[in-house]
């Protein structure tokens, strides 16, 4: 990150009234190119396929919050699909939202090496999206459930309210490594309503139904007439 | 479904808190493909058409609900449209969500071939989403309603909220069959948001709304000094 | 409307619960291909603009509300835009959404020769969108405001709450003929629900601001390191 | 601005039931063939650059609220793309919502060489649309923080609310002009709805999920068994 970059960073971060200003991605110092976002994050995922089953480059604009202990960023991951031998396509793998922690190893320096992520389902989207002043949540994972090494290691998010705004913690258990890491960021009220109003945008798109809803034609069709006809008995019964 | 598929899911479910789960649906294992739909229950919808009256190769994005004795899911059904002989589109059949019950035969298994179809009408949705706190609702349909087979059968969809959600039912009478079947699916407050969220966003689509607001130029206008001239008196007054 | 129309559309409006049904408009009759809205309504605006100031068929998608006295429909109307010379293009015309109501005269038929329309603005529609239980609205519409006529017609739309719904009045006063109209429309809280979430759909549209935040590129960009430069003052300050 | 559109414009505004009106911008009288806005305002962000980094013209549709002692219009300003070497692309610079003041300097006249910025980021824009009924918000930008200019130019945007709506005011202290402003614009309640369900539309695209949740295809993809395989570890984890 350049000099210029770093203003425009602390300028950005300054704005939002906020207190625990600590910036600066160890990726970013390698200068891979990323301004908030570690390259290493992403790197089996810069490929997504769309509805057609084509290559996608993605566009990253992760949404980050960064704390004195810690940086929080979230993205939407989008959903893939499979287009059937029959000329229709189905969901895949549903999308979701990625959460990454980082821990701060310094004066606006988060460690993109130590990053761990979570990532929030679409119901788990829904119980975000519909917190209520007060309300808490918990989120549990295992990324290995109901293999051999299930239990092994345990991820636990939770939501939790204080005076303006949400601490949003991460514990990640592992049995294996022995090791035990806990990530809490205090997000204030007007962070959280950004998050809240950008993952109910995003809600639609990593169900899929933002795809299912905009599908684009790829064949001229026969006549209106013989159209209706043939949807006669599409629906709930002959309407 | 292969095992590699049955485990995602399972994680899938797990993570939401779903203590109800049983999964795999009867037509999946048949082979044929879907995941999480059965072939059979859009068999004469798989093509759709859009507002130009073309070919739409449908996607598929059912949102699903597993629970212990039946499983429960929702889907956006487009509106279908003409083309006038004046060049103009007309809505032709309003769309709705489509939502599909198919009753539990066994561990993680659900039943296609005994499926029952809800399909929300547009104003139906406007009334799913605004439920509030404690809010019930119910909706009755007769698919033969003013023709001579009125009133024999007779699908009646409940909304009821418990502790943490809202329990959807579907009852279907049928006095030809002499058949009486009912699916209740508890709705968890999590996924109630999801259908929220998801409905809410497909209502101005299955309206056409988001046909008619997002339409696409299809040849070279006028300059633009004509343009304002000739739509002079398009709106409730001349302004 | 062929008789197979005609149950369509008393089954969708029995399933929204309606005891008011009366449908069918006089336009339809004349076999003009309309189902739910007269040719008569738009017969200057058949044809839109976008914002490269090209013809643009227009998708009609009205959502109509029949009841015992009279027929509710609310539809968009897209704003146009001028492309100026210096390459860029403007908002010209806000659009609106507009009502148009129509006076039952007889079974399930409403005569669209004696409809009125009142067309929301921007403003309008963000104080219906925010309307509060109990609420009530009346705004006030002089087509000739400012001219010589000022003061002949009045159009006064009002909205007032009932048990389950708001009636939606629309009264048109006209000096000049010497008549007094008033239309009134028992909305369901829940076909109110479709048109609060439409109306807000459509709001970003009519005010043009979908267009702006939807631009497509039309020719091909500089490298990104000139960009940025080119762009650097672009902003409040030079960030 | 020609007489017809000055009256066009009055109607506008009488319609929302605005008692203040004082319109007619400066630049606008300059036949520069702004309607709304001033050609000064946006004189070095003609262009835009989307995710693909290719010039994008800009539509202006700009949100006015004229009153007596000043103009505030509102604007959503599109956050800016790289496209990296590796094929894709990443945000830049974030987007924001830009107001724009201009002090009345007559009837129906406002001055644009003497209007004031304040570009909304993305959190502020957080706030800004979770405000409940009462609440304040106060922010402050340094145009020059962390240069040595810092603290010489001091802004300050406050949200106060009033019996039908709210105070927007911007103070701006300018230490080397020895200059201090403040303009105030009573925002009605319908106006301030129109204002929130406006920036909620836009806060996904300056932040850039509209842009990375609707990126298309651009070149032929794999089989889609190949695709899944290579994804297969692209998540928190493989699933």
């Amino acid at each position: 990150m350049n000099p210029r970059n770093t203003m425009k960073l602390s300028n950005l971060l300054q704005n939002s009234g906020n207190k625990f200003l600590q910036c600066k991605l160890r990726g970013e110092m390698a200068g891979n190119g990323f301004n908030l976002t570690s390259s290493a994050g992403y790197s089996t995922a810069r490929q997504s396929y769309d509805a057609d089953g084509k290559i996608s480059k993605r566009i990253f604009a992760d949404y980050c919050i960064y704390k004195g202990k810690a940086a929080l960023s979230a993205a939407p991951i989008l959903p893939t699909f499979s287009k059937m031998g029959s000329g229709f396509t189905k969901i895949d793998r549903r999308g979701s939202i990625m959460l990454t922690f980082r821990p701060a190893i310094g004066d606006r320096k988060y460690d993109s090496e130590k990053k761990q992520l979570f990532a929030l389902s679409v119901t788990e989207v829904g119980s975000f999206i519909s917190m209520g002043p007060g309300d808490t949540r918990e989120f549990f994972h295992d990324p290995a459930m109901q293999s051999s090494a299930e239990g092994q290691v345990r991820k636990s998010l939770s939501i939790k309210p204080f005076t303006d705004g949400y601490f949003i913690s991460l514990s990640v258990a592992n049995n294996i490594l022995k090791t035990n890491e806990r990530f809490t960021v205090p997000v204030t009220s007007a962070e959280f309503a950004v998050m809240r109003e950008a993952f109910s945008f995003a809600l639609p798109h990593i169900m899929g139904w933002a795809h299912s809803t905009n599908q684009l034609p790829d064949s001229p069709g026969e006549d209106s007439s013989k159209v209706h006809q043939q949807l006669g008995s599409a629906s709930e019964w002959d309407r």
